[in-house]
């Protein structure tokens, strides 16, 4: 029997709770948004103690479907001061799932300065003071729990900067091999750390397992769901091979590959950076090229990149990530930036938030363009030691822009534009305009249609069609990170007609339930309609669904071209 | 003929055009919120190049009213994010209005990194190319172009913090003794850093002079006046005698005088720092305990302050930059605070912004509370030399709380909260929440009929009629400061049937117009909601028409109250 935990850490109480009717069929992100806005009041500060951080593993999470291990954590963010959802692979979600805690309610703060862990195993929560790992980064918590508790422990920690509060802090997952996964996007990080709580530890020990009404069912549709993933040419060829930086070179041919913090579309030294090099870079020293971040993964896009010594650097190593520190901060050294990537993981900071950022320092003149050794310099001297410029730099792009007056900084929502430059590449203008989240491309990534030819084509350098392609698969991404799936998985669903309906036909094996497409579209329609309603009562209006004003006065080569939607065409979204 | 003038700092030319006829009766901030809100675009840069710098003297400045000197300034706030007006005493008011500018529009801005001068003469302005005091600070400013120009030039000119385009960074208006007086609020001082504009020296030399249609109807109106503020007790003798600090005293008893960040309503050591300590100081070492920040000033509440070596500290020293300092962050020494508010002047810096922004520092640990010499360190060896964290001080109260995760941080609209408690004297948070500028005492000073038995007595504890007085004193505050009257005019004009006829008079004397007090009612009303309407269009909404949540569960003491207004009883405010 599924349930609800909360934890009180004002009076440091653990309470179980059935879950109500309503959340049956919610999981992942339509579980946390439907918590965090009905329970957290929208204008309260993120960092006290109204706000929640609300776990949920997806709906799918915990059974074998292949993708479904994805766990979603939300909160008011107090990077953007709207709602957040982040999810992230690891072994959490599975753990949490089997358990049967269908959402685990973290409320309060402490009035003491004490740090605290939760302890999750089959009997329930418990709350302990920590003192032995405070002040420690996540690579060492890791270690160190698995030390106190055993290899198979499940853990999610924040690193000092989640300690410190900062706005571009995450929470991390503990992946498979003992590395880590993030929760990203939007600080939750700093919740976690408002809230006092250093780690999560979970015993998956005697856990009673995911139920499935229909188990014949649901392996029939899980077959098909999986052989989709192999079948198409992204998820099945492209993500194994180069992983998500395949999209180098890619979206540097489509002249949207943002350099030089947004100045240029195209980067000279692309091939320094490219997915080819670091496929052929791994395999020469002996790393892996594919790899999965939970059990159950089969497109495998991530994996394990070594150091010249073959010293672990990086398993999660994105395009997002490699574009922010290479291109847009002109840093061409593949090694200097998995070693940026270590740190930003230890540590426990978003990586497309701070890699942004460090463009934003570049321009703010606190370190010159390209130079790799200074931006690893900051991260362990000034983000790891909160010094004063660490906590400038910690609080992301925004922050650094107002610190300093830059006027070119690439954020929504004060949080920062990923990867892809929404002049020459629109749609994904549109989604990084409108997303309830900031500037996200997860939340409706147009490049599959804008640039891939994946759902079939828009053309990304002009206006028609983007505003309906952005909002479609900003629906559809909200159903579908509520399944506990991997984004990944909407490339065989926009291409292969069997794909989605054997995502419905394993929700409906597993629930019990009567779920048809329609169905499905309603409940990414509802998600988003409760985030904006949140982040209406929380301040927000249309004149935030904007991007940054130099994207409508500087053209960006070699398109020449401007962001050029008006008000009224940007907020022709909401109309669903 | 008055003009306007529009300075074009992208292309460096300087436009005269003449007055648009529904322009005529606006001054002041009337004026500069009207072009703003017509030639700004709501989602700008506040330091990009689609800013408007805009000055106005009001539209009696340069009359021989009583009071009639102040200058408005208004631009995108870089502060807060909506619509700002900021006035201010000094010549330069006068000194316009006698050269007949209704307005000094200043847009664009450079491409390159060359610092300018705008100088302003009988025959237009010039632009130039500005080397030698780049870098200086207010006081050696003023120094310098007297010594190029003469004794008489008047003077408008930012300091370092303006350089460095710091949010809290304030206009610098020479005053009849060459110091200086402020635009303080909203961060006007980074803006005109953007536009590369150190100073704007002004040359009366020849000028035409205010044309008065009625002499003698102006003359008789005017002594009416003059009267109602010699008479009444607290703009004809509180405030001449012991200048706005007269106030520490009064709000102390009322237990309204926030205290250690905002955590109590009294302070004990407010003896120390009273109006009548600081008048027998003043006495003692020879200093002057009345003066005026303009000429015509009959009021005289400020004065002229000596350390104990007579040598010149401060002399706008107000009651909020001394609560700040003192009350806030628990400093009993009035010298420490004048030599504070010297150098805050000095590198022009928003006196109530930085000094409430010192609070915040001192809960998020930086320095002790008290630290009195702490605060002139980081006033000069970090503010000053715009370290990373003088950067991050010199963003205002708001900066310091997202950087250090602070959750007790008295900002509306990221703007200090100042000098009276919002939970104790509940009619100034309503002004607090609602005004179009952020916090802003000025813009609706219950405190008048809350504590002063001004225009009658509302009890500051109760909820009762707290948002009738809010929004009567916010309209009628808007057309005053259209007027270039200093809004100490508004005691009398609330207790005196003559002063505010009188006033109209005035108006209609000058014009040649038939305004009658329901106009100026109208007027106050039209100001507000265009300043409204841009800031909805900046990205503004009820809910950032709220106080910080801490005072909704912080009682404060020694009343024990709390911020008890419903959302729907603050949103009552703009019926009208």
């Amino acid at each position: 029997m599924d349930k609800i935990y909360r934890v009180n850490m004002t009076d440091l109480t653990v309470k179980q709770e059935d879950v109500p009717a309503e959340w049956a069929l919610l999981g992942g992100r339509g579980l946390t948004s439907t918590i965090v806005a009905a329970e957290v009041p929208p204008t309260c500060h993120p960092l006290g103690p109204n706000n929640k951080l609300v776990f949920a593993p997806g709906l799918l999470t915990g059974t074998p479907a292949a993708q479904s291990g994805r766990l979603s954590a939300g909160a008011k963010s107090p990077l953007t001061g709207g709602i957040n959802e982040s999810n992230s692979g690891g072994t959490a979600a599975q753990l949490l799932a089997r358990l049967c805690i269908k959402a685990l309610i973290i409320e309060g703060q402490p009035k003491e300065d004490k740090w605290f862990n939760l302890h999750v195993n089959k009997d329930g929560i418990t709350i302990q003071e920590e003192t032995e790992l405070v002040g420690q980064n996540n690579f060492a918590i890791i270690d160190a729990v698995e030390t106190r508790l055993g290899k198979k422990t499940g853990i999610l920690t924040i690193g000092i900067a989640g300690e410190l509060r900062m706005a571009a802090a995450d929470i991390s997952v503990k992946d498979p091999d003992s590395k880590l996964r993030s929760h990203g996007r939007g600080g939750l990080g700093a919740v976690m750390g408002s809230k006092k709580i250093k780690f999560i530890s979970i015993d998956g020990e005697g856990a009673p397992g995911v139920t499935i009404a229909a188990p014949d069912k649901f392996k029939a549709a899980s077959r098909v769901f999986a052989k989709a993933l192999l079948d198409h040419p992204v998820s099945g060829q492209a993500l194994p091979t180069y992983g998500t930086n395949v999209l180098v070179n890619i979206i540097n041919e489509a002249g949207g590959l943002p350099t030089r913090n947004f100045s240029y579309g195209q980067f000279a030294s692309h091939d320094k950076i490219s997915g080819e090099t670091m496929h052929d870079t791994i395999v020469a020293r002996g790393g892996k090229p594919k790899h999965g971040c939970h059990a159950g993964c089969i497109i495998q896009c991530s994996q394990v990149y070594l150091d010249q010594d073959g010293k672990y650097l990086s398993s999660g190593f994105e395009y997002e990530t490699i574009w922010a520190l290479g291109a847009n901060c002109c840093i061409e050294n593949l090694d200097i930036i998995a070693k940026a990537d270590n740190i930003m993981d230890d540590i426990g900071i978003d990586s497309i938030e701070t890699a942004v950022m460090f463009g934003v320092a570049m321009e703010a003149g606190i370190i010159p363009f390209g130079d790799g050794e200074g931006v690893l310099r900051l991260l362990t001297d000034e983000i790891a030691k909160g010094t004063p410029l660490g906590r400038i730099l910690g609080g992301g792009a925004g922050s650094v822009g107002r610190a300093y007056g830059v006027i070119r900084v690439p954020v929504v929502k004060n949080q920062s534009i990923p990867a892809y430059d929404p002049r020459s590449i629109k749609g994904i203008g549109i989604t990084y305009a409108t997303s309830t989240m900031g500037a996200d491309h997860t939340a409706g990534y147009s490049i599959a249609t804008n640039i891939l030819n994946v759902g079939g084509n828009v053309d990304p350098l002009k206006k028609e069609g983007q505003v309906e392609l952005s909002r479609n698969l900003q629906i559809a991404t909200a159903a579908i990170d509520s399944t506990g799936m991997c984004i990944f998985v909407a490339f065989p669903a926009l291409d292969i007609p069997e794909c989605l309906p054997a995502l419905i036909d394993m929700l409906n094996a597993r629930f019990d339930s009567s779920l048809a497409g329609d169905d499905f579209v309603a409940l990414g329609k509802q998600i988003l309609k409760v985030e904006r309603k949140f982040n209406i009562e929380a301040g927000f209006n249309s004149a935030h669904d904007r991007l940054p004003e130099f994207f409508t006065y500087e053209p960006l080569p070699p398109h020449n071209v401007v962001w050029d939607f008006s008000d009224e065409e940007i907020d022709e979204f909401w109309n669903f």
